[in-house]
């Protein structure tokens, strides 16, 4: 399907699937794999209208992404991701680069007709995400789709807790708390990489952690954060230069002793209120000796309550408070029947998914969003509210933890 | 052991054990039952320089107190408090009441040369509780011993913790997080009693559970909550009056329908520094629907972390992030070994202990205080410090959620 | 009550409550130390038709026995159980006794018009069971009670557990599995004491846990048990003769280098089938390392299933099969409400309560069963039940595990 | 790698990997699905000495075939088991089709010069699998490598959980106990497929749950059982009779109502000996209600014990029995390390892996055993093993539980 096609069609029926969709991807390092992963196996798993091919792999050095390309399965490699936006056989711009390049990389894309999947979080800036809303808002005009990797909704189990909520098993929301607690920073001498300056990674596990936790809690709860009060922190300072990445960082900012200074946070925390009154408190570090992947929530409502743990993926906790009292309790649903989301295409009840289903997950939502002209979510507005949160945080933070609105879209 | 005695002996050597001691108690509710399991138990499980006496028990209503003293075991019953605190078959007396009599009561044990147990919060007031302090440290000098009921302290796994921790098997500490969940209050027509309004009970979650998590965060820590930043929020605002105490509540708190105002808050999250400059969550809620006793504590450090659930007190998580990765991870430790604490009195290992054992390791470790002369904890000052952290948080939630210091003792 | 008064009572209407009801216990180990705990804290926590008095404990060195009551709280001391259970103030006769002495003990006290509390095994073989059955019966005519101590039925998630089931939710049974899991003998050099010697214990890990889970399994059915097969098995065949103990083994049994043969088992493993058809499967070792007390069931029914495990015995686990497939899943159900069993004497929702707790529940069941005149459960009878299921399980291990019918009360 | 290239090289030097690996799948129902995907995913996540290719598919129906061929992502598909057997494309054939047709396809592919993967059972009688692992063991000498599937070896946990055992970590084995519970079964109404019936599937929750955990006890302890006790269960004995399966039983089979027998066990208990002594217990069921795919496997040895479930499949719990009381514990172990088998290729830590990977594993195993001319594990002889082991349940069970020995290799 090319872009006019997409905008004749946009009016009134669905359009037509179209007949090929090519995917083109920036970036192959970690979500590079994950998401080569997701649509190599996408069509062989899940009915699709139309199956989408791995055309073209991008990044800089013309040797590793040739590997990368045979490695992973893509037909092309690119060293110019604007070469690769422009090929005809793209249909698909899939981008996995850090988050600088996200907005001019999904710009052109957009502008060029192309449909695109940006991983979180959005934009370093707000100021970036917005510009990124409305080309998205402009493009889906066009009938082109674009969507922000915001992988963990794609959990089945949260897939499920998100219906649960949304049909009223809950009720009321009162608490939402959410924890992502990892521990590969416990070390004080792991060495200072470019993900520890903030010029480089923009923030340390406020973005990288705080955007998932945040985007989830509002998912889930089906409504905003309308304010935040936050404290942040640096545990290690300075940190020994590694040999590579040294050469990265500018002299000034050198110690003693080939040793630097951090200039992310390690760790945030985090109190805000949801748009219907209840209260939420986040927590995202790296500094959790011996949590891997503990990305923790719990929300309690008037009728309910759910929890869920990344680290045990396959679980979702359950309490029905309508029931009575001496026969309730916390119950481990394991989402793994064929009833729940995205479970019809996998294996028997009880066979556990892994992490890195969510990217076929991904890449099934995004082909059927594609094929039926009906929305994707997380929209890039979606995205960008993330930010703004993210944005309130540090603001919150560098003004003693005062409570710091979050601008919404209507403001 | 009468006061003067004690403080015969309290330069040098330590005291001789006192030959008798009676102990008095005011209340006879929820803690004075778990109070009196205590001391009716202790005798009988540990060994322990004189076994305490059920002398008497304290409470307006005559009949009732009665009826307490016989069904509790008690050997007479009084009415009026200043009665109890002046008999002479009473050396301890043991503050069970609501936090608005504690102070006077404690002063005036103290006067007449008594020992004091006093349930927590201290007080209802930092200037109360600062009073108390001042009395008490002037009682000491008489070897008098004054000690407030954190009895979570007592639980077997929580004083293993705090060894743990002391040991430097956690290393510098980065994050404290402590959740206090109950739900008790998620149906909103439960009635208004006096605990849901101000001028009787002073603040609502946050007082009640609020005070035991900072206790237990600063006490496993070994440290002081210099400041915090916090939300409170009163979910439901109105709560129909109930028939009996509908006529303890003045006539301009009244709804119409039937109805009355809630005045304290239904739940609080806040977050802070510890001195060191850990970072530290908390959250007190009467709303989590599920979650009955919901203790929950985590605490990381560079070396290693542990995890605690009232709910499962017989056991404590701990990782020792200095062992090799591949064979680590959170050992669950069902502190029940006969070398853990409190435990050589008790069972054979896997034999759980319950709640009410808190109480009587609390009488085990008052009457060590008092009979070798060395200092009981916690002290009222550590009670006062826990109140300064709460009045804190009351002030940083009236002025939106900035960071308010914590008054240090030496401030 | 005597049991003259008793007798005359027992037809049509039921008895009065005796005015006074006097323990006198035999024993004072571990076992002894529990039931002390049961019967000084019972009167204080129930509301009793009468409370029961520590009236004489009984044990054969003076100077022990005389310590003992001290320690327990017990009125009065005896080193000959005959003169216990001649004593005027005496109405319940506990027996906290070794096995070998159960039946003689428990006969004379029945003759004497005592009410018994008879520790379990029941006896060390079936013959004396049947006997002290027959008493009991007899003594039943007179108004006398005869309980046998399976003190986990009182578990309160036990008890609730046996409601569900009785009352089918858990529909036709399928499974009972059940495990009871130690590990004090894992150390190869763990000594040689009169425990692991037959002629002493009877038998090893069978009796002593193996028992528990028999009752269990059948107290919960609510069915017995028609046949076993089973394997039984000596792990460390000789251990290091302890200083005291060697004094009671006779010279034939020494082995060279100061060890000794281990008569008994160190763990059985037997299978079977229920009445009803269902399949049971059990193992009793005290050589699992790293379980202290894993007394583990799991029942399945057509319905439902329930799961328990006694290292967390608040909770209890179940699974209603009747419920919509994607939101079912094994609740975890905290045994603290007050319509459980028991629970409405102790504390609030939420508040865990450990092993002794056991205990105090046996001596209400009793007193309530001596009161009212009904039947107390576990009977004596129940006791037989089990003793012959044991016997079972050691003819079919010597037999080469062949499948060996268990008399049934019909037979 | 051609059957002459590989017996050339044999001798001595490891052989030159081959320069095209083809494979040929028989069959493409579940495990059809789960082969592809790791066969499918294999070359793009390990480095592989030469990487397959999914050659062509086989199936009866020939439009269901190419349909399965397609979706898959099979080159070709056939009709014929021969004719792919005979294809020069295909280097490795891979046999999922139901156990009565494995030893023909698998001595057929092994005539022809072909690798074989086959799936467990690895035949339905001991006597064809004797049979196999001749074949196999002369194709060895031809190079060919003949593999069977027990894909749970490759569960990164299990895998790690041997490497423990095999290092001395547990030291002499005392226990095992492994359960393999689901209950799809339970419905009494759940239609009489061909899978409940003896002569199309030989046996029921004994061939197809039993023979898993039987491979997993003995190979986790590295050690034969050596004799059986076992009793087996048709609780269900009736079943309606499905409409398009009824035409495939006879009429002799039905019964009045459109109801047939169920003529396989519903359930399998049994206990054994491990060549070293340790007893082993064992329950295979497809009626334990709420439990969806519950391998749970615990091994207790003299220094430390080992627990898994396979509804938390990244987990392994491990406990030291040689570290001081007080502070041991099983400790959760999240199996998502590098250093842990398998998990090199994949992704960060605490990022969780599913139950298909084990058949990526699977194909990485057997893939680098034919490049690298080592022989492959499980083997067709281990397959053998196992029948021999459920040949013996059947006979204990036949027998009224009676202890049977199970044949060894050098019997």
């Amino acid at each position: 399907m090319t872009p006019s096609e997409a905008s004749e069609t946009a009016a009134g029926a669905p359009p037509a699937p179209p007949s090929a969709l090519g995917v083109g991807m920036v970036g192959y390092a970690f979500m590079g794999a994950a998401h080569s992963q997701g649509w190599r196996t996408v069509g062989h798993v899940f009915d699709l209208p139309v199956r989408p091919t791995l055309a073209a792999i991008c990044g800089r050095d013309a040797t590793a992404v040739r590997a990368a390309a045979d490695r992973h399965g893509w037909a092309a490699a690119e060293t110019d991701w604007r070469a690769l936006v422009a090929r005809d056989d793209v249909q698909i711009v899939d981008i996995c680069t850090p988050g600088d390049s996200h907005a001019e990389i999904a710009l052109a894309a957009l502008a060029a007709g192309k449909h695109v999947l940006c991983e979180k979080p959005l934009a370093n800036s707000v100021a970036e995400a917005e510009e990124m809303v409305r080309a998205a808002e402009e493009a889906a005009g066009r009938g082109q789709v674009a969507m922000v990797g915001f992988n963990y909704r794609r959990v089945p189990a949260i897939s499920y807790a998100r219906k649960l909520i949304e049909s009223g098993r809950l009720g009321e929301l009162r608490h939402v708390r959410v924890t992502y607690l990892q521990d590969w920073l416990v070390d004080p001498e792991a060495p200072l990489t470019w993900r520890l300056r903030k010029e480089h990674a923009g923030s340390g596990a406020l973005g990288d952690l705080g955007a998932h936790i945040v985007d989830l809690a509002q998912f889930l709860a089906g409504e905003p954060l309308v304010g935040v009060s936050a404290l942040v922190e640096t545990f290690v300072k300075e940190r020994p230069l590694p040999g590579g990445a040294a050469a990265g960082l500018s002299a000034d900012t050198r110690a003693d002793g080939g040793r630097g200074a951090v200039t992310v946070d390690d760790a945030a925390v985090f109190t805000g209120r949801l748009a219907s009154g209840a209260l939420a408190t986040f927590e995202a570090t790296r500094m959790a000796a011996g949590r891997k992947n503990a990305l923790r929530l719990e929300i309690n409502g008037e009728r309910g309550s759910l929890a869920f743990d990344l680290e045990r993926l396959n679980e979702l906790s359950f309490h029905d408070h309508t029931e009575p009292a001496p026969s309730s309790g916390f119950r481990r649903i394991l989402v793994t029947e064929p009833e729940h989301p995205y479970l019809e295409a996998w294996w028997p009840a009880g066979h556990a998914l892994g992490y890195e289903h969510t990217f076929v997950h991904q890449a099934r939502d995004l082909v059927e969003a594609i094929a039926t002209g009906t929305g994707p979510v997380p929209t890039f507005a979606d995205g960008l509210q993330v930010q703004r949160v993210l944005a309130a945080v540090e603001d919150s933070a560098a003004k003693n933890a005062v409570y710091t609105p979050v601008p919404q879209p209507t403001d």
